[in-house]
């Protein structure tokens, strides 16, 4: 058999600066708030937000009114979510939302003494399972594979992660809605018109999203959570209560702000408001984002084609996004790149100083790794660069 | 035997408004920074805080240098702790650094298979116990009362809380120094001359601050840990990394702006900083709450002596406070109050339209009850107001 191993990378190579493409950092937004920031600027008092409380006859007694109709407006314009009969719930990012959701799914009253099993459809987001595992809780644990998993035995609960995290891909539920022991996660922080086409609103039990894909203020940590039964949203909030006492008022008043500027800026370009198709949508956030995205793919593509034998990249259908006016190819936060002859693919961008996140660590196959897309413009274009010097070759061959 | 009972209060009373003294919401200190807070105001761009990192060679990659840098500085101007060889993990607010510890603690190569006991002495602080019993982990679990706990058999786990909330005493460890299988956690949250004197630089290996009862910015969920040894600070930090993927940002220079004020304003006045014993320190926010402090414990004191029958509060000695340069009596964030004929001291409250924490919920008896000393204003002198009317019975009388 052939065994295909890593090829050390040239002296020079080996000496150039490390890129680092492991983490979703999403710095590739930041020009754009350079030059477009301004209405979006805030300024807090001494005395401003001293209290814990924001809205204490709400559900969510410490999310500021302003963010919570700033989110339902972003998901009106953007026709991204329906959030008409949902509660509201914020979290420190989306992250500590799942977790909420974890919590508030597996205390409802018709669970078993077991701990209910998480799953999702590998390749799955890495962070899940770190967090499923974190604290060994008798609540919960991690099932692995959701199209492995048999859900017919005992309640378990389905994340489903659309567009996925890592590899682009649009998805359903494996196995939940088939058996009905499932419970559903829906974590769409990639499902914005930056990364691919908005086809409808998602309309789903618990959906989950972030400023940080959204709109790139990740240092914001500002996540939310759209649910619908009240009592799973009561519980989300306890579990917020008792971990955090709630969100940073400071950041949920900024992302009230930068999501009520980027609302404003949408209902006043995008083909939607005015029921016409033009793509006036394109002069918006997100569509300055999806050019830029769709930029990068497409020299991420270019200088994948010239090194077609070592590695491939998924392909995204084309499909209309009623946000947009148009049709377009998704271009996801995250190249899922495979090496096709099968050898590490995380290993061999090591080699060549370039720090990705490997497949096994998403449930899969180590030939396959992940590789940030939204980082600075300098390290993109370094990565581009560095590709064509990277070779895997046979063993047999050397 | 005599037992006692509520007696209901007359009807005007019954539908007086509801006083809720329940939580330790900190807007006591409103009117301070409403005047004084100009120097405080932060203004946040579009562009700022992109990024998840702030530092990334840094233990705490996540936290501001310029946080770090003011808190260092505010403990050395107040005296309270010794930073000096300490990490700095910073949070959203104390609690979840509390919960960080913990798996920190827990998860370090010599612990035992069994999930590792939390200890308390009583009376507790009442979300302890809520927070080791969320997730039901295996790594940690509640084992109540440090007085009463046998440290002699596992590793163990103990939380001293001084100045102690509810009851404002200031504690030693119970049992973990004695038997030397405990682990220590420091929640120092009220060691700030606005509540106790400061009779010394704590120093311990973790010990927990928070922003809310520093200088009351409840809201803006900062809170920080100093830790000694690195191996635990990384062991947080992770936890961070794991559950909310840090800190947010905007808070984070916000609370680096309010402690540097509030330290420069101490280096300028406190007599420490001069070297005599002036009482310059009364004009810092320091002096400045403690006085309002005061003159709230006052008002209770005086209260509460006209209802002797039926109360009594705990003394607390004087001492020589080192950085106010003077001596005086703590003046705690909760006033914590035993009903003398050991009836349900919070459902006599309650009755009376006022919510306060009753003593079960610390893991003691009824009879106590914990009230809030830094409410709005008006809350507090309703209260006192309220308090006149209060009466508890012995049923034989009636």
């Amino acid at each position: 058999t052939t065994t295909t191993t890593v090829k050390p990378p040239p002296v020079t190579l080996q000496q150039s600066p490390i890129i680092n493409l492991d983490r979703g950092d999403p710095s590739v937004f930041e020009p754009y708030w350079r030059k477009n920031g301004g209405k979006c600027t805030i300024t807090i008092s001494g005395h401003d937000s001293l209290s814990y409380f924001s809205d204490p006859n709400s559900v969510c007694w410490y999310m500021e009114p302003e963010l919570q109709e700033a989110i339902r407006r972003v998901h009106r314009v953007v026709g991204n979510a329906e959030t008409e009969g949902c509660h509201v719930v914020a979290g420190t990012g989306s992250t500590v939302l799942f977790q909420a959701a974890l919590y508030a799914l597996s205390t409802s009253s018709s669970v078993a003494a077991e701990p209910m099993k998480v799953v999702c459809a590998a390749p799955y987001y890495s962070q899940y399972k770190e967090q499923v595992e974190l604290l060994q809780s008798r609540l919960y644990e991690w099932g692995g594979d959701a199209e492995t998993f048999d859900g017919s035995a005992a309640p378990f609960i389905e994340v489903v992660t659309s567009p996925n995290n890592p590899d682009g891909s649009l998805r359903e539920a494996a196995v939940a809605n088939k058996t009905g022991n499932g419970k559903l996660i829906h974590d769409l922080a990639y499902y914005w018109p930056n990364y691919t086409p908005i086809t409808r609103p998602a309309d789903y039990d618990i959906m989950l999203f972030t400023l940080t894909k959204c709109t790139g203020h990740a240092g914001s940590r500002i996540g939310w959570a759209l649910v619908k039964d009240v009592e799973v949203a009561k519980k989300m909030t306890t579990f917020m209560q008792i971990t955090t006492i709630g969100v940073s008022k400071d950041s949920q008043l900024r992302a009230a702000k930068i999501l009520g500027v980027v609302a404003e800026d949408c209902e006043q370009h995008a083909a939607g408001a005015f029921g016409y198709a033009g793509n006036d949508a394109d002069k918006t956030f997100f569509g300055e984002s999806r050019k830029l995205m769709a930029e990068r793919w497409e020299k991420l593509r270019e200088a994948v084609k010239d090194k077609k034998d070592v590695f491939t990249l998924p392909k995204y259908p084309k499909r209309y996004c009623n946000f947009s006016g148009r049709y377009f190819q998704p271009a996801p936060a995250f190249g899922w790149l495979e090496c096709k002859k099968g050898c590490d693919a995380s290993a061999l961008m090591k080699a060549h100083n370039v720090l990705t996140r490997g497949g096994e660590t998403f449930g899969v196959s180590s030939r396959y790794t992940r590789i940030s897309m939204i980082s600075r413009e300098e390290e993109f274009e370094r990565f581009i660069e560095r590709i064509s010097g990277i070779q895997c070759v046979d063993e047999e061959d050397e």
